[in-house]
Order: structure tokens, then C-alpha cells, then sequence
């Protein structure tokens, strides 16, 4: 060994180490170093460090020099403490704790109370005047050794101490007297007696030594190992030892325990928050059984101890530049701090600490973006159910649209909206839902499917409107003819009270109550800073012009996919589109298509409208055709009974003439099938009306002075000549329509990337195309071959196996959908430099794949309404992550 | 211009040019100066080269010097002629035409009998003794010099003869007589002058030079152009000009004009076949008025002539090295070759004509195979319409399985097979065909569908099964009801006889005579000397041991997909197999699974047996469920039926139990859905049955002393994960089972890659993988995100459009499909050097896919029992092809 410094000391002025040596000492180690020379009264102690435990793992032995190093660490100890280690009058106890460079479960945690023996013990109650808790401290040292140190099963110790109490007729721990705990004591004894086939040693410096060699060889035991794998971390680090002195806050009324925040994690409000108890251990705040006093009574209570307290609050704060978690112990009126973390907090807090530090100049703006999670700033725009509250979760499905939401149980969509108009908030429970839902999932607080995964219909549709939702719950059985759901043991009747959780995927009996944090100006500073770093413009996916306003409150700077088909799923629209569906010729379509031209421009004008003067990119029709017709099985079903009861000819010519019809659209993979530009290119006459019902739309707005600057988007290209085809008849409808109103519109002509064949000729398509929106919904059902609608069969199972790490419609799938992309960016780019390229999937709004999206080199990314402001965020987090601020200045 | 040399002569020893000059002289131009070299006796003439061509259409002028050079060639053509150009008495007439590098319709084709004006048609007259000839060659000269040169429409010259023949009420225009001829040259005159609005010219000179100037500007018109574009011919290349002495095979009975092959092209005998006609002009051939003699007629007729005829035949094809196919005319006595090039001929004729010229020595192996195409063998395996038949087409679909047949029909599988004991031949004909109708398929002559495209299961199966099929023939309806289908104005009833020809798509009415020519012995020599060149590997697809059986006939060396799916449809297995689906629990679905392994096993044996010792491919199960299930939309019928009827209760509550079963596996896109091994994730125990029986089967085959290769290959994998999740199974089981017989058999695991995402992490699968098979059919769907099942509906129009060259399902789409495959193969490789690669799609069976997968690295290809005599040919010529025959020498 290179280094012969195997021991360094922390505490008391002596400190060796400091916060950045964190290879040699560990987290743990390096953290107490650093507090220490804060001058933070940390309990004095020292690191033995990983250098000496990769030699020992590699020599079975100590390197020379190790034991005298630890000795003189010791009488350091010793002599700071004014105790001696292992004497029976005034004993300095100590704790062994392991410590990686990373925090790492599965290894040895810790041993207390190390020191004690058969002698020691008697002189720690002496001079505690406390014989309860010496041999309290004893057994528990025991049992704690017996268990890390020697391996013995812990149940063996709890075995006796129940008995004990079964003999006592007690109930608690705490209700045993010293006379039962010096009979545990003698017990434990016997147990790792007969469990290691020989006398407990009674030498405090045996313990040690054996305490630091169970952490080094805990580092390669079974679950560490394992833990490692799986977390990229290399075998060849190491552990640290942390060896420290014990410090008690039950040595009487000048000795006392607690946690504090340095400001109050439920709001971020500057404040100090938490609480202690007066002569108490830390487990005796969690039993529970003394209620501990607010942390502001110290003041009163220990006004030097509070002083103290507060100005290593400041210290730490100023020298963490975060919020922190403290615990500290008072021994007999002296401070110690055990521990110090950045503190957990609520997303209001998170956005409100970080806006308030930036204003301190305790942190940069930079760093207060990145300390906000996008998961904070969706749970401020969504309901919670309140914390601290209690429900009864009665089914898990998939979290698919984020907030929470109560309301009656109802099972169809007319319910749904019959129960609204009587102002009746409604859950709508559906096996799995379809365009036809959409009335009544707008009348819902929330809707649960049993059926369908994170961009089945349900899901998608609600997080497009705000809606809490919980899909393919599985764990549901809705009886329909009882009008009920049954979740195991719980059946829910039609009019039930319900609750779900679509943050966390949870179905809940009955009412929770909710809040909701909402956008507060906070937020808005911390997105109007990102929006003032990203790079990424933030579009919106908005079909209807309620849609768009949303979007555009929320900081959207243009429509990145509107969904024409949406607009065809209306009351007073659906027949015209089914005349033409059922039309027997060119003729009688174009019929049915002029008769949806002046709705169609309409639905243009208002979104243009709501847009302002941002961009708005129209997909043109894209969904299989058999979607707006009945489903098959309701007509043969019908047509079955028509029959049997010998009911009118002319219904069931009707009926079979529909059936006819509806079985020569059906397909049996409609997602591969017969839409898309497949459709424009076999019925030019729907996209002439498209295109016709925009660019009259966009003349009409032009002459009352709105600039309106329409993107039109032909979805689902596999090759470059489907593309120029369109192109071609979209430009002819396009100029035409402009003639006819002299009016000059700027516009553009893209495509969707959403076949891995398009990104594999991006190159070809690039030429005819002046953007490229990648559908990546479309495009990771083609990639991986997973239907979205059918993939809730195996797709939860292969989270479950690590098969996946993540569903791949939820984050975007970076090894394999995630390199059509970069190759479509790159082919797409070295044909035509000037390409704008985006994404419209359903990972637009999800912060992993913009980040990815932004390191591509997208444009921009297109999102639900409700997403846009996390996508903000994501998209500035993404430009510092990579470090492109500083590059750039 | 670099090159003065503007005009290349050739005949009469005096040849300027050869046949190697194809890039100065134009195809054409360079193969009459071949000719002139070798000796045979072509009329002479001259070349105007490609550059002056180029320099005309640049400069709009000729280069100076080239007039001079005309001039000059021109007054050798008169001396070696003893004619005069232009002459009154006995004058010299030329043909003119265009040539460029590569053949090029839509150029200006060409002028005959140039020379002829007012007086040399008086000298031709009186020189031949034949005024009726002279001015019918007039007349002729006018019209076509009026059409190609001067741009009149052809049918104004059509319509005055029409007009004369009807004023002198005679209905051939042989039956002109001389006065009619002169009349209408006058009138031809006329056309041209009220067209060009000018007198027409008499000077030959002048219509040389406009002759010359229309073949160089034909080569810019439209027509030439946009063929150019589609064929990928530089525009820069220009065409030569050819100008040759007019011969004339209607001088007297010293004169004539015929064809001849120097093998027969229907047989490739060798001998001469052909036929001519005494005292007549090739025109006289072609109109059939009267009947040519056969050729070796001649050898009596004119013996001088035959025997330079047969020495002529015996050096072009010695020169070509292949059958010629020749043009000759004999002008009083004297011998021309007007043309010779490569006669067609029919497969078998190919097939012996390579390998008798390889026995001559005339040509070697290698150009022998490269001779033969494989549209060739697939046409010898097949039966065919008879050539010359005649019948009615009433109906076209794909042709979706070669070979033709004949047969009653019959609309259902059950009454395929019922007729069939009877031993009538029938057709079925059905909307689509599936599982079900499998005994009904192997009943039938051949099958005809409505819909389902090159890869539907019709097509496959009967590819499978080497029966005719023609599909997706949406030009038919079938009316069940009635029992008749329509085609057009047609209707066929069932028990009517039709033919289909499943190697051009064409349905007819009625019986057609069939000829097989089936696999001989010259073919087999061919077969033989690829199997010696190729380096693929050629295995087959096949099911069933009868299949295994055949394709080992056709020369398969293993098997490189067994579906173990098709082995689940058995009329014994499918209730089984449902009750298997049906099992509430897993312990129920091993009960059912236990009942499946020793049929699976006894399988297995069969297939090992067939292939004797070479590799099998087994595919684990690989359909989703539902395929094994009735369809829900008869089950839903039959509720409607049985609770209208109020039927029994027990009855009832059976349906809705499968209704259930069916609802909860049914799925929207099941191509993308729960199947492949995602059913081997979710249901381990069905391939654990599967791999018991395989290595049970092995095993006993072992004890037996037959060495059994097993590769176990997994389907659908998106991700190395799954791969290995299931190997790991397959392998304990697997050494379970040979531990269990004490047995030790060598095998492989390996994967389809037949998703994008395989492609694209295939170094990541590569390393759980000891053999990669690219399922292409499924990977073309996912590529393109095309569902084979549905893209009928577009499809079509696509190939019609030119949007798709071909259709992908048929023709490997190298741009994209082919992209992932070689992604695939080098990202494999690159972590598992020694991975083995195949192709088990339609594609294996491919020729041009087969050579592609050849460039790119496969080891080895699969195809269907009847395509292995193609695969072995298309592989050898995939050696020679890229001379990796020769590179390796």
C-alpha cells in the first residue's frame, strides 16, 4: 500500500479529512469530516479507509501499521472524551458503522454500544446513575453484534425477549425491569454461545476488531454484489469503517434528542420545523410513546443549546446550499449533530425554496432549475389526495393520466353525462374505452379502465383533457348486468363512492379529500427563467380550440399535432362521415366530403384563433376508416335477432348492407392497415377537402388581419414517393384555394416519422419535406412490434421481470426507438439542412425523452396541454445538464 | 470534337468498327459491324456515331467534315452496290435507324426503302421488272417518312387508303393494284405538302439529311426522355445512326425471306428450326397469306444458300456462344443475315441448351447457371396451361403460387374434401382461407381467394404445399347463398369447372390442358453444378415430416423453420390445445400441455427422421391464442340464436364461457400482440413442453443411433432480455431431459430477428444467440407497418403508382427491410463472430432476395419445399455474379 495513512480522525480540531475525499473515506466518512471542520460538534471519531479494506479483501490481513493507527485513534478518543474504552468505571462506548463511496444498502449498517462488557456495563450505570439503561444498552449491543458481527438470526434474540415478557406477563420492551434485562443479557450470551460453539470474549478491542473485519467482508456478500451489478458500481472500491463515539439524550434533563429543517418541508417557508424530545434516545421519538415539543420551545427550554443549534443551521444551509435534514443528540447540555442531508420536501416547497435561494443569491438560477423535478411541477397542476390522509386501496392498474379524483361510480359515458347535468361528480369505470366515451369522459372526474395500457385511448384522451386516469386495471372485474366492479373482496355498486389516484395508479373505496397546489408565482418564475434558457420550442397536441387556449396559457408556443379525425367524432358529424365511408363511388364521397368541408374550416378557424399567431401543425386524416363505424359484433348480433324475430325486410337489408360495409373496412391489424396517407393516397377526394377546409380557413382569418401559419403533416410515410405524391396534390388544392381569394399564406409541408422504414430512407423523404414530427406512439409500436392497445398483457409483467426497464409508451425507448430517431435526424438533415424536426408522440411531455429529444437535436417537442409547462422545465434542465448554458457563453 | 472520324463503314471488307463499340456506334450499329467481321454476309453500310449525336443536339449543327464522310460512305455503298443513289435507272436504297448504347423504345424506330422519289421509282420498277413492287415500296417510304421524320400523323396516310380501297371495293391492300399504288402516292405527296405547307422534296440527299436530323432530335423528345429517367440512362449518351443498302427478298424465285433458330427454341434440340417463303419480303411472313416452308426445305430449294446458311449458323453461334435466333433475305441468289441475336426460348429449352453448349464446350459451368433463370425452374416444377391453348380470362389476382390447375368448384373445406374421396378435382374458392381450412387446401387442385395478399395464409400455405393459388382477386364476389360466385358479366355456380394459373394470376372459365415438365435430367445437372459454386446454405420450411420429405428430394440440407404452431390444427390436437387456453390456472394448463407432449414428440421424430442428419430449425410457439379459438363473431350469433330460442341454459352458459375466454385473448392488432415468445414469458410451461418434447424425440432418435441436430429458435424477441430469460429455460430442460436418458445431444438457441428493434440491438441479442433467422415477412410488416393481412386494400394501387417497385412482401425491400438486415448481421457478429445467419421469410425462396442476403453476409437461406431447386441456382449465380467464384481461384 502506497499510503500509509490508513486512519483518518474527525472531531474536536483534530479533523484529517475533508467533504471531497470521498474515494478514501466513503459518503459517511467524508460527510462527518466536513462537518467537523465546519465546526460542527460532531461526536468525535475516525475513518478507517477503503484502501484498507480492498487489502484485506486481497490479502486476508491488515496492512502493517493498521492496529497502531487505530489504537492512537482510540486514545485520541479517550482523551477527548475524558473515558476509556472498555473500563469499568467510566467507559467510552462506540458505534461501528460501514460506509461506501456510494450509499449502499445490502452491506453491514451498524453496531452500537460497542465497548460495553460484563465490567463496563457496571460502570456505565454508575455513572449514568441508570443501571436500566446500561444493561438496556448491553442487551441491545448484544443482540446487534450477535446479529451483523456473528451472523446469528436476529429472530433468536426477539424469540427470548418474548418469552421474557409472555414470563412477565408484559407487553413492551419498555416495561422490562433491570432485573429482566441482566437475565437477557446472561440469555444473549448463551445464544451466541451455542451459536459459535464457544464464550462470548469479554475484550472490548476483540469486538472492534471483529466489528471492522464483518464491514470489510460484508462487502462482498451476496446482496452487495448483486446491488452493484445493478448499479454500474465497480467491486474494486471498497468500504470505508466509521468508528465513532456514542452520545446519549437520555442522560437526564440537560440531555435531549431531535430533528429539524433548516425551513418547513411542507411549504418551503423560511422557518426552522421539527421537533425533540428532553432526555430521550432518537428510537424513543419514534415509539411514539412521549409526544416531542415543537423545535422553536428550545429556545425557551435551552437557550445556549438553541443559539447553538440555530447558527449550525445557518452554517450548514449556507455551506450546503440546500435545505437540511438534522438530527442532533444534547449530552448533558453539549450539542451534537449526528447527521445532516438535504431535506425531503413537498413539490411546493421544492419550487419555493429554490425561487427563495436564487433571491438569497445562496444558489444560481441554474441550479435552482435543476433541483426542481418535472414531477414536482406535475403534481402542482394536478389534484392530490391530501397528506397525511387514510384510504383503503382497493385495486392498483397503470398510472396513466396524473392527479387524483372521487366520484360516483357510473358505467357508460350517457350515465356520465346525464349524472353531470345533475351536478353529480362521477368516476367512469369502462373495460376500455373508445371514441363514442368522449362525451362522457368530459362529464368524469376521472376514468378507470380494466383493459389498455399508457397510450390506449382512455389513457391518452384524459391526459389530453387534465383527467385523472387509471388504466388497464386488471385487478377489476365489472359485472354489467349487476352493474357492479368487483375488486377481490370488494364489490362496488353503480353510484359508489370511489376515489383514484392517477399519479400513482391507485383504485380507493370511497372519498379522500384533495388538494390542489395549482401554478403559483413561484412556478412561474422557475419556468419563466427555463423558458429563458431551453432551447427546445414547447408545442402543444390540441384538437379543438378549448384545447389550444389551455396550451396556450400554459406557455405553448404553437399546436405540434392536431388530430383532424377527432374533429370527425362529433354528433353532428358522425353520419356525414359515415355517408361517406358507405359511399359507392368517387362521386357520392365527395358528396359527403362537401357537406363536412364547412365544419371541418370552422374547426380550423377556432384553433388558428386560439393559436394567436403561433404555428399550427394539422395532421391530416389518419385512422383506419372502420373506426367510425359500429363495431361488427353489435350489427351481427342485431341482425341475429332481426332475423329470428322475422322483423321488417327493409331494416335487415339495412343492416346487412352496414354489415357489408363494415366487413369489407375491417381489418385484422387496422394499426399496419389500410390509413393514413395510405388513405390520401386511395382517396385523394378526403384530403383535397382537408386541405381545402385549411387553406379557406386560413384566407378567411388572413382577411381579418390574423397571421395564421398553417403546417401541414402527412402521417404515417414509409416511402419518399407516398410523400411526393401527397405533397404534390396538397400544394395544387393549396394554391388554388390561396387564387381563389387572392390571398398569399405562408405555409409548410411535412411528414410524421412514425415507420422505422421512414426513418431508415429519412435521406429520400427528407427532399420532399420541410419539417419531420416523429410519432414516436406509432413508432415503438413498430419498433418493438407491441400493439399499444393489446400490450397490457405481458407488458406490466415484463416491468415486473426487468425485461424492460420502463414501459417504452411512457419513456421514450432510447437503445432502439430512440436510434430511428437519431438516424432519421441525421439522414433527414444531410438531404435538407433546413429541416425543423419534432416530436408529437406521447413523449413529448415526458422530461427522459425530452432530455434525449433535446441531445438528438430536435426543434421542438409537441405535448398534452397539461404538459407543458413540465416539458418547459424539462427542455432548460436539459440544455444545463448538458452544460450548453456555459458552453455558449 | 476530339475524333474526326464521324461515319464507321461496315460490310464487304471494308468494317471500321466491332462489336465492342457499343458506347460510338450504338447497339445496333456495333452488332452489324461484328457481323461484317466475322464474315457474314449483312447488307452494307454505315454508322453516324453517338458523339455527332451529341455534338448536333449541343450545337444544333452537324460537325464540319461529316457531310464529306456521308458523301463518301455513300459512294462506297454505290460501288460495292453497282447501284446509284438517287439514280433514275437503277437506283440505291437505304434503310435508316436509330441505335443508341441500350435499347430505347420511344426513339424514332425507323425509314425504309430511302432513295425513291418521282424517278428512281421508275428505275426500281424497271430494273426488278415489278412496277406494282416499286410503287407499293413508294408509298410505303411516303407514309412512314411522313409519320417519323416529318411528324404527320400516321392515320391520315391510313385513312386515304382505307378511302381507296372502299372506292374500288376491295378489302387487303395486296390487293392495290398498280394504278391504285400510283394514285395514292400522288395523294401522299399531297398530305405531306398541306402538312408542311410546302412541296415535298425529290431529292434523296435532302430526306437523308432529314432522316439523320430526326433520329439525333427523337432522342431528346418526351417519350425517350421519361424512359431514360425510369431506366437510369444518362441523357448524355446519344444515339448513333445506322444507314444500310435496302435487300429485298421479293425478286423472283431466286429471292426470299425467312427466320431460323440454331437449336429449337421449344425443346433446345439441337437442330435448326425455322421457316421461309420463296420470292417474298418479311412483311409476307408476318400477314400469313401464305404458309412458310419449313427450313430444311431449303437444303433442297437452294442448296448453295443452305449450306452458307448452315455454316453462318454454325459461326454466330459459336461467336455468341448461345442459340441465335436470325433474320435472313436472299435477293436473287445472294445471301444477307439482316440480324441475329439471342432466341428466346422456353424453360426446358434454356435448361438443355446450357448444359448441351457446356458438353460442347462451347460455353462453361458458370455461364451455363448464370443462363438459366430461375423463373425458369419454377416454371419446370409446376404444371402450366399448355402454350398455345386458348381461353377466357374472366378474373385477375395475385399470383400468389405458381403452377396451373383445373378443377370443380367448391366454396367450403368440408366439401373440398368430401368430393375429393370421390376423386373429383376441385378449386376452392373462399373470401380468405384460415387454419381450419387446411384438410379443404390439401384437397383441392388449387385455391382461389377474394382477399389477403403474397403472404396471406392461402399464399404461404399453398406455396407450402407447391398447389396453384391465385389471391386477393377482389374482381370476384362470392355469393354464398346462392352458391355461385360473379366475375364480371360471369357467374360461375359451385361444381363448374374453372382453371387457375397461380403463375400469372389469371382466373378462366372452363378446363385448360395442363402440362408438367417436371424436374429432368439436364436440370438436374444445372442443380448439381450450383450446389458446387454456391456458398449459401439452402434449407427448407416445412412443418410436417411429408413436407421435410420433399424438400429433401429437392436438395434441402436441413431445416431452417419448423412452425410448431401447424402442428396444433390437427383435428385430434385442437381440442386439446384449446383446452389449454381455456385453463383457469397454470396447474390446469400443464394438465392440458402433459396431453400435447407426446403428440409433440411423435412429430418431432417425424421431422428428425425426414431430414435424416442434417440441422432442424424448430420455431417455439409463435401465434397468439386466439387462433386456436372459434371466431367471436359466430360464437356472439349463436348466443343470439340460443337465447332468442330460449335453448338450454347448460348450452348457454358454455358459449358465454368461451364468449368470455375469446373476449379476454381477442386482440386489436394481434400481429403486434400477446405471441412469439411473449407467450413463452408469460406462459412458461408451453415452451417447457415444447423443449421436453423436442429433446425427448431427440434423445429416443439418439438411442436409436440417428444423429439429431435441434436448434431451438425464438421468435419475436424486441430485446437481448427476453432472449436470455428464455435460453436459460430451454437449457434446463433441456439438460434435464438428457440427464433423464443419459443421453448427450449437441444443439443450438437461437433467435428470429424479425423485429426493427432485434436489428437494431442485435449485438446485444447476439450475445444470448448462437443463430440468428431474419423472419422477413414479419419484419417487413413492422418496417413499413404494412399488415400483410390488410394491405390488399392499397397495396395494388401502390405498385400501379410506382410508389413500390414491387410488392415487399414478395421482393425483399433492400432500401428499408434490407437496411435493418444488415444492421442486423454486423451488429451481430460484431459481439458473437461466430453467429450463424438466415433467412426464413417467403423471401428464402426469392432469387433476387436470395442474392441480396448473399451480398450480405448470410450463411444460409430457407424457403418452401418447391422453391429449394431455385434457392440452389440463385445462390450459385449470387457467387458468380459478384465473381467470388473467380476472387477465390
Amino acid at each position: 500500500m502506497a499510503e500509509n495513512k490508513f486512519v483518518y480522525f474527525f472531531g474536536d480540531n483534530q479533523t484529517d479529512g475533508n467533504g471531497s475525499m470521498k474515494d478514501l473515506l466513503g459518503g459517511k466518512g467524508a460527510n462527518l469530516a466536513e462537518m467537523a471542520n465546519l465546526g460542527v460538534p460532531v461526536p468525535p471519531g475516525f475513518t478507517i479507509t477503503t484502501q484498507v479494506c480492498v487489502y484485506y479483501l486481497e490479502h486476508g490481513k491488515y496492512p502493517s501499521g493498521l492496529l497502531q493507527q487505530i489504537n492512537d485513534a482510540i486514545k485520541k478518543l479517550e482523551k477527548i472524551n475524558n473515558k476509556k474504552f472498555g473500563d469499568s468505571h467510566n467507559p467510552l462506548l462506540l458505534s461501528v458503522r460501514s460506509g461506501a463511496k456510494a450509499s449502499m444498502p445490502g452491506m453491514m449498517d451498524t453496531v452500537l454500544n460497542l465497548g460495553l462488557n460484563d465490567e463496563s456495563v457496571k460502570g456505565l450505570a454508575r455513572k449514568t446513575d441508570n443501571p436500566r439503561f446500561a444493561y438496556d444498552s448491553y442487551r441491545r449491543f448484544l443482540a446487534m453484534f450477535g446479529d451483523v458481527v456473528l451472523g446469528i438470526d436476529h429472530d433468536e434474540f426477539e424469540a427470548m425477549i418474548e418469552s421474557k415478557k409472555k414470563e412477565l406477563g408484559i407487553k413492551l420492551d419498555t416495561e422490562l425491569d433491570i432485573d429482566a434485562l441482566k437475565e437477557l443479557v446472561e440469555s444473549f450470551k448463551q445464544i451466541i454461545e451455542k451459536n459459535i460453539g464457544k464464550k462470548f470474549t469479554q475484550d472490548p478491542r476483540e469486538h472492534l476488531q471483529m466489528a471492522i473485519d464483518a464491514v470489510f467482508s460484508s462487502w462482498n456478500n451476496q446482496r452487495a454484489i448483486t446491488y452493484r451489478k445493478l448499479h454500474d458500481i465497480p467491486h474494486d472500491w471498497g468500504t470505508a469503517v466509521n468508528i465513532q463515539t456514542m452520545v446519549y439524550g437520555n442522560m437526564g434533563d440537560t440531555s435531549g434528542t431531535g430533528v429539524a429543517f433548516t425551513r418547513d418541508p411542507g411549504t418551503g417557508e423560511k422557518k426552522y420545523f421539527g421537533e425533540y424530545l428532553i432526555n430521550a434516545q432518537g428510537e424513543d421519538v419514534v415509539a411514539g410513546i412521549r409526544t416531542p415539543q415543537s423545535i422553536e420551545t428550545l429556545e425557551e427550554a435551552m437557550p445556549h443549546v438553541y443559539d447553538q443549534l440555530v447558527e449550525i443551521f445557518t452554517r450548514l444551509e449556507q455551506h450546503f446550499k440546500d435545505m437540511q435534514d438534522i438530527e442532533f443528540t444534547i449530552e448533558e447540555g453539549k450539542l451534537y449533530i449526528l447527521q445532516t442531508r438535504t431535506g425531503k420536501r413537498t413539490a411546493a416547497a421544492t419550487i419555493k425554496i429554490a425561487v427563495d435561494m436564487v433571491e438569497e443569491k445562496l444558489i444560481d438560477k441554474r441550479t435552482a432549475i435543476l433541483r426542481v423535478e418535472p414531477k414536482h411541477v406535475d403534481q402542482m397542476l394536478h389534484p392530490m389526495i391530501k397528506p397525511g390522509s387514510e384510504y383503503k386501496v382497493i385495486a392498483r392498474g397503470l398510472a396513466a393520466s396524473p392527479g387524483a379524483a372521487v366520484g360516483k361510480v357510473v358505467f357508460t359515458a350517457e350515465h356520465a353525462e346525464e349524472m353531470k347535468k345533475n351536478s353529480e361528480k362521477v368516476i367512469m369505470v369502462r373495460t376500455e374505452t373508445s371514441p363514442e366515451d368522449i362525451g362522457g369522459m368530459h362529464a368524469a372526474e376521472g376514468i378507470l379502465t380494466v383493459r389498455g395500457g399508457m397510450t390506449s385511448h382512455a389513457a391518452v384522451v384524459a391526459r389530453g383533457m387534465g383527467k385523472p386516469c387509471v388504466a388497464g386495471c386488471d385487478d377489476i372485474t365489472i359485472d354489467i348486468d349487476d352493474a357492479c366492479f368487483m375488486a377481490g373482496e370488494y364489490t362496488i355498486k353503480e353510484g359508489d363512492y370511489i376515489s383514484i389516484d392517477g399519479t400513482s395508479g391507485n383504485v380507493i373505496a370511497g372519498k379522500v379529500e384533495l388538494a390542489v397546489p395549482g401554478v403559483n408565482k413561484d412556478l412561474e418564475t422557475i419556468l419563466e427563467w427555463s423558458d429563458g434558457i431551453r432551447k427546445l420550442r414547447i408545442r402543444t397536441n390540441a384538437d379543438t380550440p378549448q384545447d389550444a387556449a389551455i396550451a396556450y396559457e400554459f406557455g405553448a408556443e404553437g399546436i405540434g399535432l392536431c388530430r383532424t379525425e377527432h374533429m370527425f367524432f362529433g354528433e353532428d358529424r358522425i353520419p356525414v362521415v359515415r355517408e361517406m365511408i358507405m359511399a359507392e363511388d368517387e362521386n357520392e364521397r365527395r358528396e359527403a366530403l362537401s357537406k363536412l368541408l364547412p365544419m371541418q374550416k370552422e374547426d380550423f378557424i377556432g384553433i388558428f384563433k386560439a393559436m394567436k399567431e403561433y404555428p399550427v401543425t394539422i395532421r391530416l386524416l389518419d385512422p383506419p376508416l372502420h373506426e367510425f363505424l359500429p363495431r361488427l359484433e353489435e350489427l351481427e348480433a342485431k341482425l341475429a335477432k332481426l332475423q329470428y324475430g322475422n322483423d321488417n325486410k327493409k331494416e335487415i337489408e339495412k343492416v346487412k348492407k352496414l354489415i357489408e360495409r363494415v366487413e369489407a373496412v375491417k381489418e385484422i391489424n387496422p394499426m399496419l392497415g389500410h390509413r393514413g396517407c395510405r388513405l390520401g393516397i386511395t382517396y385523394p377526394e378526403i384530403y383535397e377537402m382537408q386541405v381545402q377546409a385549411i387553406f379557406e380557413a386560413a384566407c378567411e382569418l388572413m382577411s381579418e388581419n390574423v397571421t395564421v401559419v398553417p403546417e401541414i403533416m402527412i402521417p404515417l410515410i414509409s416511402d419518399a414517393k407516398e410523400l411526393s405524391l401527397i405533397r404534390n396534390e396538397v400544394k395544387e388544392i393549396a394554391e388554388k384555394t390561396m387564387d381563389n381569394t387572392s390571398t398569399r399564406i405562408d405555409y409548410l409541408i411535412g411528414t410524421m416519422i412514425e415507420l422505422p422504414r421512414a426513418a431508415i430512407t429519412a435521406d429520400k423523404i427528407a427532399q420532399h419535406a420541410e419539417f419531420f414530427s416523429f410519432g414516436t406512439n406509432d413508432l415503438t409500436q413498430t419498433t418493438f412490434g407491441f400493439s399499444r392497445d393489446d400490450a397490457g398483457k405481458f407488458l406490466p409483467l415484463y416491468i415486473d421481470k426487468e425485461i424492460l426497464e420502463m414501459d417504452p409508451f411512457v419513456v421514450l425507448d432510447q437503445e432502439g426507438v430512440g436510434e430511428l430517431i437519431k438516424m432519421g435526424i441525421t439522414k433527414g438533415r444531410s438531404t435538407n439542412p433546413d429541416l425543423k424536426v419534432g416530436i408529437c408522440g406521447e413523449h413529448g411531455g415526458e422530461p427522459k425523452s425530452i432530455k434525449f429529444g433535446y441531445v438528438s437535436g430536435l426543434d421542438y417537442v409537441s405535448c398534452s396541454p397539461y404538459r407543458i409547462p413540465i416539458a418547459r422545465l424539462a427542455a432548460a434542465q436539459a440544455v444545463l445538464e448538458n452544460g450548453d448554458d456555459i458552453k455558449n457563453d
